[in-house]
């Protein structure tokens, strides 16, 4: 709330300490994740994360602490005689103190010091408890929170980590990334659910109306809808500077309530210049599927257990992934594009859109290319991959009709 | 337009071929950056491109072309008497032949075959012509032909770049990468400046209004708007998994047409977790400014010198980068964010948010823990980093008042 705006120009532009900085705040405060990697055994290890398990013996407590940054948590000892009255299951908390190996042979933290950092009152309506696990349509009640359950902190980790690999894999295949636009004054393919955008200010619609414009014009003088894909503007761009693609948020307004449709959802979407195989925009499409099966089975193999089960791993490994395919019915859609402008302007005026597509007409007029593209709706892939079975929990904040919470 | 949605399961989960079929996809065609670093002398290449250049001798023509790779042509030998007869500016070609090095010790293709794919008449009305340069204010006229231009392909390979990079450092720190929400109903921060969203057909709308509702509520059952920042929701998903970032468009309904303003644009936005500490969060925003600045250095040298001049090169590599600050104002903007729920409550309170930020003070009540973020305008970095003056072309399709072409 309180966006103080800092003069920043003061410090960005000074040199030398800035990776320094980083380092330091990165590294002073040990992750989870690095401890129990690294393993630094008898080394002094400060950690802070959120309680997830407390039990309260006569001499010793342990607390298990989870920081977000894997799955597992790290068990830490205490004397009772220490422990601060606030620890208690939500709190957060930090702990310093030597790392040692238990009798079990697992990591745990003798800690010299403990401090509740925020604590957290079960009975003031935190809607989680120890030991206790709940079906999705609960938690999803509680987006704000829902970070804070282990099961939605393994599809946080494991959605980002898929995003990344997706651009990485562009990126090693030459595709540049296109921001194409989320405003667009063209509503073909929307067929009627497209959402309308327009100021929120009637005074600012009224001040901006030109003569013969309707207050929904007002601002761009046209209507002007969210985006429902970024092909068109991926195949402009295409005719100058080669393989491109995105991958953003695209939207429907569909009245439509099942587990499969989301009003806001990512899609992936790339164009081949100088394509006209289908099999080209498969196999490129294909090797997104994969390369995303290959990040999560190497970099997060434990979240993948504790979100699909043991048995998931082994899915992903397996040779053919057709297992997969019964979870959505459509992951992919993909075409050769019509490249002749006069079948083009034909099928345009037969759509009534002539006019406002002529631009989409005219990259076909001069020195056009043959091409080919697909879109893969990125939360599609996540369920199938990851055997979630409604759509809404592979977002962060889902958005469907009559939801739009936090 | 013709979008056929192809049975894909059918080869998403066959084996195999995959990756063979993505690499022959890929490599059969040489991309002119490829060709002119590896420098296969001797071998026969293929290239495929667009005519930057022609000059017809009487022997032999030689043809500039550019296929968007990089800001470098490769010349094109041809005996005159098989130049193709649309073989023009703007026209695409694919030519196969040998790679030579010339006297000059530059390489050229000396082509057996050249074939016009798409030709390119001037008279049609192609904006551009060979040998001429124009200013930004012509090009933007022709949103959907600007990446044909050499000036703009550099823009766009760069702005691909950095957006790579910006992703790559959050990983490597090990902040998570969240897409927070474009629709949300929350307004405190816009001032009256968002953008209301509601589906486009008033059918649906009147189908789905519950008594009481305006018909800009009907869909979601509150007014929605387009995000003015992911910050509330980045700190609600810190506060289970640590440190988190995104990276996507944010809007503004301002009657601005200045060129330091968009009505979409993008923000990098990060929060970082159990952090009090202002010079944190500074060195983390600045990091992504020296990033950014040694991926152009490093991948772009000529991309840079291309749009910014040599001089510019220079100017990236001095030790400090505060040359660069006058073009842009206020690039990062960041606080430690207040943690204290009763402090935030009587805020909200003043403010009259109490009901529609409840959530976000809920956070704070509930293992809370302090945190700061920043967020910096990327198409201004791209400004500072590339001396652009006018925002707009900075973004491929770029929007502002009265503006949303193509």
């Amino acid at each position: 709330m309180s966006v103080l705006l800092f003069n920043y120009l003061g410090r960005v532009y000074q040199t030398g300490a800035c990776s320094n900085v980083v380092k330091n705040y990165i590294h002073n405060i040990s992750r989870i994740s690095d401890v129990l990697t690294s393993k630094p055994i008898d080394c002094s290890v400060t950690v802070q994360g959120w309680v997830k398990g407390l039990r309260k013996m006569k001499d010793l407590t342990f607390v298990d602490i989870n920081d977000g940054s894997c799955v597992k948590r790290l068990q830490i000892l205490i004397p009772t005689r220490d422990k601060p009255n606030q620890l208690a299951f939500g709190a957060s908390v930090r702990a310093s103190g030597l790392l040692k190996t238990n009798s079990k042979g697992d990591l745990e933290l003798s800690a010299s010091h403990i401090q509740v950092i925020g604590p957290c009152v079960f009975t003031d309506g935190y809607p989680f408890a120890a030991r206790k696990s709940y079906p999705p349509d609960y938690v999803r009640q509680f987006l704000h929170l829902r970070s804070r359950t282990t099961t939605f902190g393994a599809l946080l980790r494991m959605r980002g980590a898929v995003s990344h690999t997706v651009h990485k894999y562009f990126n090693k295949l030459g595709f540049l990334y296109i921001h194409t636009p989320i405003l667009t004054a063209n509503d073909c393919e929307g067929a009627g659910e497209v959402f309308l955008v327009m100021p929120e200010s009637k005074k600012l619609r009224e001040e901006m109306s030109k003569s013969g414009c309707s207050e929904e014009e007002a601002y761009f003088d046209s209507k002007v809808f969210l985006t429902v894909s970024g092909q068109l503007h991926l195949e402009a761009v295409l005719r100058g500077i080669g393989n491109v693609y995105c991958f953003g948020p695209t939207f429907r307004a569909e009245n439509s309530r099942s587990g499969r449709h989301l009003s806001e959802f990512y899609m992936i979407e790339a164009e081949l210049a100088f394509s006209d195989n289908l099999d080209d925009v498969s196999a490129v499409a294909e090797g997104i599927v994969r390369a995303s099966a290959e990040c999560l089975l190497a970099e997060h193999p434990d979240d993948v257990e504790l979100l699909a089960g043991k048995e998931r791993c082994r899915v992903l490994e397996v040779e053919s992934l057709e297992l997969l395919a019964p979870v959505v019915g459509e992951l992919v859609g993909g075409s050769i594009r019509e490249d002749n402008p006069d079948v083009l302007q034909e099928k345009l005026l037969n759509l009534g859109l002539q006019e406002s597509l002529a631009w989409y007409l005219d990259i076909r007029r001069f020195g056009s290319i043959p091409s080919g593209g697909f879109g893969l709706g990125f939360e599609r892939l996540l369920q199938t991959l990851l055997d979630v079975h409604n759509i809404r929990d592979t977002v962060p904040f889902p958005r469907w009709p009559h939801n739009c919470k936090a």
